[in-house]
């Protein structure tokens, strides 16, 4: 049976130390739970803070990468996909994801909220300007939920997977 | 030289006929320019009446499918680009338009628009919800502007490109 | 009605001269029929040749290029499609060409006749040594065509379209 | 560090009953040497056999589907990247693989192997028609090795790894 895998989506380098501090406790209790944390792979930002997060609770983790020799890789990626597709990639990380857990907002984590949105992923918003999460309500139509804490969110996501 | 190509992005089944009226129009201005207009190529929305309005001025039409197949395109698409990509293929769309102009917002449409900007692609926002713009303008970092009239739009497109 | 798009696939920088002047000859004749020439788009080899011969013919040329900014691209691409996708973009030349011409054979080409064989797109075969004719046979269970002269591989794409 | 990822590739449907049991004794040996097998992920042929193989052996495998929902998935994937992209994925194959081992010749086997060859992964071929041999020498510029038993290509990978 696959592994349950749980993506967590946020901004790179961009990233304030709060939503990368978000981000290390999400990717901790994800690797917790017995699930698997995929980001985007790169060495910066959320992508980053999660992926360690998971490797200090011993978890796995899966890096979908836009480039196609793993030079933007983080340290704590074990499983570097490498798609050479640029920001195209973005697809394929909500696609992958169970789950899709965005912390914070840049430009692609936008791109990877409203692409899970489109493909009816759950969805859950952390660390989220006000505005966007209306925007976002207003163009979901599958489950999407807001979390003020990192117990909030694993709640959640223990809820939809027993559903 | 390559022709200028112009992007028109917007909801799918879910247009209203003011979108699609607007989308109309745009496709037979930027047609009327001498400009190429690029659309995602679906036979819906404001995809399909970009392109009609594009035909109706003796324009050239671009369309970037998601299927395989192209069953799923517009009769008013001159030349279906196939991609196979689902989704994906959005990324295609934004970085192929030397400007984009997003007509309502789906989800597919912010995920171009968030794409766009993070490609530094210049956008331009017409029937948008006003939380969405605030929104996009927290994200952007290249040029962005609104536009309440077609002919307001097609001025900032010149602009652009005479820059 | 969407155009008829026939695509030419060929080695880029280790493209031989005869394999560059039957390019060049194959885009002149496509364009002389009417015919929207497809390519890869780069500034070299086959692609670079087909394109000029189309262009000197009139016609109208698509190029689908693995970069995101175009800067690899022919000047004798009228529509320059920037997927920012690297080689993941050969499946879109053979998905979205009516027919597929490969002349001459690189990696990156053979990669583009086995995915139209498996896609089922009509394939012709020129300049190919003997053992890619065999091997290619072997794998096809589609259209798959092998011609000696530009006025062969005409006339077979003719006679595809017809039928 | 990353894990160390050795793909196989090869017929889905079309497999033979010898392909599959080679690729079921590479699975096996892949993850008896503590290495991740990837795939193409699908439930049938060699894909399926690898994998299978590879639980066997208590490994860990990852599976690049052509899908969005995992619907083809072999029930042997642990860790199912649902791509969305139908063939145009066989890039992300090569590219994500340390060492591709191709194990028969399917059309889409043939566009990974190309593209491996393009990419310069180090690829070797087992169970391959002698006409395909040669055609895949004359093609490669980089590392590429003919194995005839699955022992000979375990030491062919730990070599390379090794260097």
């Amino acid at each position: 049976m696959a592994y349950i895998i749980i993506g967590v989506m946020g901004p790179g380098i961009s990233a304030t130390p709060t939503q990368m501090e978000t981000a290390y406790a999400l990717g901790y209790a994800i690797a917790s739970s017995g699930w698997v944390l995929l980001t985007g792979g790169r060495q910066v930002g959320v992508m980053e803070a999660a992926c360690q997060g998971a490797k200090a609770a011993g978890g796995l983790t899966v890096g979908i990468l836009p480039s196609n020799d793993g030079t933007d890789r983080s340290a704590a990626v074990d499983i570097p996909i490498l798609t050479g597709l640029g920001d195209a990639r973005n697809a394929i990380n909500v696609l992958s994801s169970q789950v899709v857990v965005a912390c914070g907002l840049g430009p692609g984590t936008a791109s990877e909220i409203a692409l899970a949105l489109k493909a009816q992923r759950p969805v859950i918003l952390m660390a989220m300007p006000p505005g966007a999460i209306a925007l976002w309500q207003s163009l979901a139509t599958g489950p999407l939920a807001i979390a003020g804490t990192v117990a909030a969110a694993l709640e959640q996501i223990q809820q939809w997977l027993a559903s």
